[in-house]
């Protein structure tokens, strides 16, 4: 298995037609679940309002191809009555199942079609790697990749699948993360472990800073294991978060490259995170990288622009990791050789390191770079 | 003429040899200015602080090509040296002179270059269109266009020129504007009305998000007419800088249209202008004017996460000007006519209007597209 399917007591499928695809999730258990901050918010997210609240489900039904976002009153009703699909074909009631929908805003959900698929994906339930695989590809919008992680605990396991191509797809920019875990966990504590998880892994992922409507990670413990050391499972969910974020990054829409940006000895984590999102988010920096352009300025530049006070003439910056790691600014003095410099950014994954020298926290972002296939997707994309 | 040596009392002159750029304008007067809010700042905008204080200036010495940032105490040292250059060969003392750098950041000024330049210049300072022209070359950069302004009051005049492509240029992304006025006005009345003219002009264009090291605003009064309207002075100073911002955002990199977003019935001016920049920032909006795409979803959904509050469901949208001004939503409800809409983004300027109906406030933004181009500029620019 490569994700949920490795949980007892998850089943999964899904079925993609043309732009078209539904994927159902059983699995009873606790939930915690982080919403959109988008003010404008999908009739599928204020259905979940009170679902998280109530912390209990019985699985979710997952649509894509329309986001049925911007869809007023009857936007709601139709992801209510979507929940009743779910309910009808999992064999609950519908204030025990999820709703999450992904791809164009503005149009309303076609129910006929959403019955029909759910028909047909309900009786092929399974707990296979097939099937967690087909549930994955039931939700992919633009995603070139299905994106799976499992991390073994001790004496539990926590797993997720998710969608997205960075929130920055033609219409379709939606990010949709399903986790799982048999541990024993309640809903209030699973839920702040879930914020934590999501603070320092999806939400340090930016792609181009655009947030969708329908932005939604779920946590379901099944309470299959015992209860757990609460430690060790908030890191294994953070582990299991930030594989997933990164996988998104990673498939950014026109993306040949992965960034991560580390902030160290920061004033505090919330200001190392600020700093790192700032620079990860710069059209220069991330052009910079796809060309290979040892360019630092642009780093240091976007950094003093972020809001958090520092002395730009006491920071060092760092290229590459491992053997290729390179000094370019070492205590606010130059030292770059920038053929070395060079090097240190080939390869699909990009690593800078900056020290504010300013205290003791880091934070790490994520990002891809930017290059002409993301304005030829967006910019040809025709409504 | 087309704009400061429209002004009684104003003298310019440049020079460009290949890459770098020498300009000097001679002008006795008081003086405001609005330096960059970027933590990291340049050398000549550190010696720009207590000039400001002061509140006189006899004239400018700006060069390009370096733009003398993130070059510690001896980039200070060499902004106060390029001062005494420009007092030299004006005839006046190093506190009366003002500096100002645009260029590739962390690298020395050479003051021998700037020495000559200074001194081929100084014997040409005249009164003309020409001069006007050479002063306004001597600053470019990677800009396509001269930026002029001129604005005719009620017995005085303000004008100005400015360089610029957006903030965005590899390593030189400065914007630099320099206005007269020959009306009489005090140093403090002239720092406020500058900072509210700035506020609502070149600090509304976004072309990527990116604050330069290096940006300065100057305005210097002449004091040639007598005593104005502070509220007509007011005007004509915001329209100057409106113009000049205008064309800094037409001339964003790789641009090939300008985009003017009109919030409107929004609760305060503030929140009006943040939600235009959040969506005139937002990469999908940008490549959706550039493919004419009349993509509303993405213009709504970056309004919902600009931080500011309002109801999406009794929300306006409007598509261009005149009689191409075509509505896409109205109030919360759909009304799109793709063919009008996409008709209403043809041309070399495209206009939005996002009501909120949440206020009676309105701001205006101005930004560009995201082509190609831009990443190729950006992209294969090599350190």
């Amino acid at each position: 298995m490569k994700s949920i399917c490795a949980i007892d007591g998850v089943r999964a499928w899904g079925i993609k037609e043309g732009k078209y695809g539904l994927s159902l999730i059983a699995a009873e258990g606790t939930v915690a679940g982080v919403l959109t901050r988008n003010l404008v918010r999908a009739g599928p997210i204020e259905a979940m309002v009170k679902r998280i609240e109530n912390g209990r489900l019985a699985g979710v039904i997952v649509n894509s191809g329309c986001a049925n976002a911007y869809t007023g009153e009857l936007g709601y009703q139709n992801a209510e009555a979507m929940a009743v699909i779910g309910a009808e074909v999992l064999g609950t009631t519908p204030d025990l199942i999820g709703v999450a929908s992904t791809g164009v805003i503005g149009r309303h959900l076609d129910l006929d079609l959403i019955r029909r698929q759910a028909a047909t994906v309900a009786p092929h339930l399974t707990s296979s790697e097939e099937a967690e695989g087909r549930a994955a590809r039931g939700m992919m919008t633009t995603d070139l990749a299905e994106k799976h992680a499992l991390i073994r605990g001790d004496g539990f396991s926590v797993a997720g699948l998710c969608k997205g191509s960075g929130m920055i797809a033609p219409n379709m920019g939606t990010m949709l993360a399903f986790l799982y875990t048999d541990a024993t966990v309640e809903a209030p504590a699973l839920q702040q472990m879930l914020q934590q998880a999501v603070n320092r892994s999806f939400n340090r992922v930016v792609v181009d800073g655009d947030t969708s409507t329908n932005d939604i990670v779920l946590c379901t413990a099944t309470n299959q294991r015992g209860t757990v050391d609460p430690a060790s499972f908030s890191a294994a969910l953070e582990t299991c978060c930030r594989s997933l974020a990164i996988q998104i990054a990673a498939d950014g829409e026109g993306a040949t490259k992965l960034i991560e940006m580390i902030v160290s000895k920061a004033p505090s984590e919330e200001e190392a995170a600020t700093v790192a999102k700032t620079i990860i988010e710069s059209p220069l920096v991330k052009t910079a990288v796809y060309g290979e352009d040892p360019n630092w300025g642009r780093i240091i530049a976007a950094a003093g622009r972020a809001g958090v006070v520092f002395n730009p003439n006491r920071v060092s910056l760092f290229s590459g990791e491992g053997t290729k790691r390179v000094p370019l600014v070492r205590d606010g003095t130059i030292v770059v050789d920038l053929a070395a410099a060079k090097a240190s950014m080939q390869g699909k994954k990009v690593v800078f390191e900056l020290e504010l020298n300013a205290g003791t926290a880091s934070a790490t972002a994520w990002g891809c770079d930017l290059t002409e296939k993301y304005i030829d997707i967006n910019g040809r994309y025709t409504t």
